[in-house]
């Protein structure tokens, strides 16, 4: 992808900017905002809230460079994939007591970080770019670190809180970076 | 709105067309089902899912046709507004056991079943109408009529859940039924 000079980021987050910024300069690429509002649908999979909005704005149709737009969201294999896709909003509702209360004490605690990230090239179409993150939810909240979800889920492996760890040490298994790695391997080629 | 001869209706449930069809005959109306893909987006009120889809739809840009779409939902007090417009979903996942876990024992059990419905006229943009059934969360599941939250929701006034009345009753206090009441009254004039 050597004649792509500019990509365009939609996210009105500051933090997402320069961490794809950092990931992307290497490649010599620039990367912008793009201030567009991008329509999210209600949906079961991170997949089609990222292809039916680039389908949507697509179909408006006067976005001629490329862009990526990603989503994430926590996913509780004993709650049926809740809050998945509507992560923000039922942290802003219910919380992270919320969730607690849902778990109750049951043993079956397994979950999952996941982003997906679409790219969309003008002719193109859309590619999708995948990370997740294995873990359980813990019994009670813990740490002071990060944001959202982070002082009640324990990665895979470890035993503290994403809330418990510094910025790199959670970093180093982020969903969000290994979404952002397979855009840069596919970006890096040809 | 004597020049309206048909409308159309945008759902995939044959209970709801039922339902407005019979509102609608008496104004010498029909009513015809609309297949066609309404794009749900995430948003806080039931008001914005409507307003967007339409929108969504009125820019895609061949419908000539007067059409009606509703959405709705249960909005709990104490949980935020919780699970709003992503109760269908909320409820494949967690379900009545979930929101009952939830509430636990506290005591502020206040909560609304709330149906939004727009309208939209060819050249004249779309007009919301809105229906709201006031009730409290029970502290356990009661009843088999009905379907979804029924058996977890109490109407003001009442001691029985929505699933252990009847039909006839229930619909007496229907929020969809008022919303209906709006569309047809506004439909009527002139």
């Amino acid at each position: 992808m050597k004649d792509i000079r500019t990509i365009y980021l939609l996210t009105g987050n500051m933090g997402k900017f320069k961490e794809i910024d950092r990931w992307l300069q290497p490649l010599g690429m620039e990367v912008k905002l793009l201030k567009r509002n991008f329509i999210e649908t209600q949906a079961d999979h991170l997949e089609e809230v990222i292809l039916k909005g680039m389908d949507i704005i697509n179909k408006e149709g006067d976005i001629n460079e490329p862009f990526v737009k990603d989503d994430s969201g926590l996913f509780i294999d004993a709650l049926g994939g809740f809050p998945g896709v509507y992560s923000s909003y039922v942290h802003r509702t219910i919380g992270n007591r919320g969730i607690l209360d849902l778990m109750g004490d049951r043993n079956d605690r397994g979950a999952a970080f996941r982003t997906v990230m679409g790219l969309y090239l003008p002719g193109k179409g859309v590619s999708l770019f995948r990370g997740e993150c294995r873990g359980m939810i813990s019994y009670e909240e813990r740490g002071k670190q990060g944001f959202g979800y982070d002082p009640i889920f324990i990665p895979e492996g470890r035993s503290m809180t994403f809330a418990e760890m510094s910025v790199e040490e959670k970093n180093a298994m982020s969903h969000r970076i290994k979404a952002i790695r397979g855009l840069v391997e596919y970006l890096s080629r040809g």
